[in-house]
Parts: C-alpha cells; sequence; structure tokens
C-alpha cells in the first residue's frame, strides 16, 4: 500500500477528479495549501525588511491505494492535471505501513495487497 | 518513531482528543480536508460538464509517536470516533526516519525509542 | 530523496523562507494546521461535558529534497524558527518513494539523488 501525494492547480481538481474515477479511484482528501517551485524569476528577491516571497494557491490530493494502482494513478493524475506552464506541480509516493477503515475496525488491504506483499 | 494520521468526522475530534489524552497522548497536529470514499450511491455520476462530486469535511489528526504506543492509539480512535456508519473515516500509519524538537534542537526520541530501535 | 514537515510558529514563516532560500532551497508546501505538544499546564483538564482543549495555529512547511541537504534544511530550520519558548515545534523526516514533476512528466530526482541512491 501507497500514498500517492499530488499537488496540483486548484482549477485542476474537478478534472483530476474525473481522472481518476475513470481508472476506479473515488476515495482520496484534499486539502487547500499554498507553496512555490523553482525560483526563476528575480522579482521577490531578498532585501532586508521589504522582502516578500509569493506562495502559489494549489491543491493537495491525497490517494492511499494498493501498489498495483500507483503507475496508473500517476499517469492519469499527469494527463488531467497538466497544462505545460511552469506550476503544474508535484507528485510524490510514499509507504504506508497499516491502513484501518474506521467504520468497520479492520485493516483496510485487499486482495490484491494481499498478493502484492508476497514481492 | 511512526506517523499515524486518522481521517475522521469534524464532530468526532473533541471525543477523539479526550480519548488520547486518556492514553496519554497529548501532542498531534489537526487539519481540515475534504474527501470522498469508496463510492456506492449512483448520484453524481459523470454527465459531462454537469458533473459535480461532493467532497465530505474531514479533519486530519496526525500524531507521531513511539512504536510502542500504535496499537493502543489506533484502538482508541477506533473507539473514541467510530459511528458505524458509512464514512466513519480512515486511519494510516507512515513510517517516520528522524523527529527533533526545535526549542531544544535535539532529537525528539524517547528512551522507549531507544530500546526500539534494537528490534 | 526525502520529506522533511516542519511544525512552527506562523509568524517565523517569512524568517524560515528566508533561511531556506540562502540554503538553495526554494521548493515546498505550506498549510494551516492547529495542533498541542506535551502539555504541562493544569489548566484544560477534563471536567465532563465543559473539558475544552485550546489547539494553537501552527503552519506545516513540506520540503522534499535530495537526501544531502536534509541535515543542513534541518539545522536552518531551527535556526531561523526557534525562540527558545515552549510551542517552537517540531521536525520530522520520512522517506519519499517517487517524486514527479507534473509539467515535464518526469522524474524529478536530480544527478545528487541519483548518486546517493548507491548507498
Ligand atoms: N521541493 C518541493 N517540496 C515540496 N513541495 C514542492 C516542492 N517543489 C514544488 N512544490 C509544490 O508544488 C507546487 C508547484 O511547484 P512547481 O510546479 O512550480 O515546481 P517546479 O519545480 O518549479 O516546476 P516547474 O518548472 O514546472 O514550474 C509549489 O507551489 C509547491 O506547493
Ligand atoms: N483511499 C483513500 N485515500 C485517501 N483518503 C481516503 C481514502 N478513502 C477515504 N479517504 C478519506 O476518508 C474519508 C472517509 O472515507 P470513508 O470512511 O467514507 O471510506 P470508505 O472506504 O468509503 O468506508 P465506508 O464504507 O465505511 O464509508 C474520505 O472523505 C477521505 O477524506
Ligand atoms: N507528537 C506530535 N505529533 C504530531 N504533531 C505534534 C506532536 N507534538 C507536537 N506537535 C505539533 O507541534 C506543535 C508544537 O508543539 P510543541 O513545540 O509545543 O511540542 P512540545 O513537545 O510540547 O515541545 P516544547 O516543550 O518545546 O513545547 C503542536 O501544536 C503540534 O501541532
Ligand atoms: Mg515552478
Ligand atoms: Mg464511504
Ligand atoms: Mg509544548
Amino acid at each position: 500500500m501507497k500514498k500517492i501525494e499530488a499537488i496540483v492547480r486548484p482549477e485542476k481538481l474537478t478534472e483530476t477528479i474525473k481522472g481518476l474515477k475513470n481508472i476506479g479511484i473515488t476515495g482520496f482528501t484534499v486539502s487547500q495549501v499554498v507553496g512555490r517551485g523553482k525560483q526563476k524569476d528575480t522579482k521577490g528577491v531578498y532585501r532586508g525588511k521589504n522582502y516578500n516571497v509569493t506562495l502559489h494557491p494549489k491543491v493537495k490530493l491525497e490517494i492511499v491505494l494498493s501498489d498495483y494502482m500507483v503507475e496508473p494513478t500517476i499517469n492519469t493524475i499527469i494527463d488531467s492535471s497538466r497544462t505545460g506552464e511552469e506550476g503544474d506541480g508535484k507528485i510524490y509516493v510514499y509507504p504506508i505501513l497499516e491502513a484501518y477503515n474506521i467504520r468497520t475496525g479492520t485493516t483496510d488491504f485487499d486482495i490484491d495487497d494481499l498478493a502484492n506483499k508476497e514481492d
């Protein structure tokens, strides 16, 4: 089991969620964030007390899923959230050690995860 | 050291915090999120431009703790945040490589973590 | 590749971002959170229905970076966000398995990460 964290443009969230639904991903968590990437402009350079850095609004999409879904999910997020302009965002993959459904109180691993645990 | 991330109903946050305090957990971070789980309804099905997906408000509770506290903490979160209805939420466990207290500038491992490091 | 997550005082965010820029770190994500640390006061003790726990506003700074940048980045965050008073916050380090730039669709590993992969 892995977590995919995607930081995308807010205006691309709906399209990204549609793309995910098309490949069978319906469970995810969304939060509002701000951030910066590589700074190529000369604006905002440090000038003592007047320095002010611009933080761009983004949305963070978090999806916990089975290992075999990682690759298609990354491809879908890139396809549906990409504009080709700077600032399109990032995708990060994290290991997950355990997952539980609170309603059932049971682990949230499905048969595919158990199969994947072998390798 | 691990991080437990619990996505719970906002109306269950206070009770969950009380439950955690009862087992000695007082350090945690809370953020507002929205999300979806498994989609069993037929509402919100894709209909071209009119498609709109409903995102439910939840709170994300993050707790960094010693390995030996993971199991009692998961049990406490399930006991205190569960309603038995769909949408109760999820608990995920992540590995933590290093932890620091900014005030002291020292690592935030306690004696139990050091003991646990042996295994 | 690692993720550093720092939970700092909101009033220390600008200074921390400046410190990071000075060591060449310009990419990061910021979110608003609330939280608590070790509870040493006797206020807010459980009193049945009247119990109310105070959650302090903090900012969460997330930085995905190459392994060799972890140590200088932690030192910089401590130097620039520390007041010496209780509540200064925490720094956590997480493993990252994969990283992608959405605009280019390519992995976001640089030459140093590839070198670090050997060890
Ligand atoms: N190293 C990083 N760590 C954490 N978050 C980051 C990092 N780099 C970028 N982000 C997040 O991703 C958002 C978008 O970054 P952006 O796409 O501009 O990255 P970039 O490396 O500058 O690539 P590009 O050249 O395509 O603009 C930022 O606003 C920030 O929230
Ligand atoms: N796979 C997932 N990845 C990340 N977050 C998720 C995932 N599934 C659910 N969540 C988060 O948990 C919240 C609650 O999900 P929910 O409890 O409805 O899950 P479920 O799998 O549908 O279980 P149930 O059948 O009990 O409703 C969602 O609103 C979302 O924020
Ligand atoms: N165990 C924890 N897990 C997750 N977040 C935590 C934890 N402990 C503290 N935090 C976060 O860090 C913030 C600041 O905590 P704080 O600096 O008061 O920690 P502390 O352990 O009490 O140290 P100090 O004695 O220096 O106050 C909290 O408001 C919370 O958001
Ligand atoms: Mg950029
Ligand atoms: Mg559900
Ligand atoms: Mg404290």
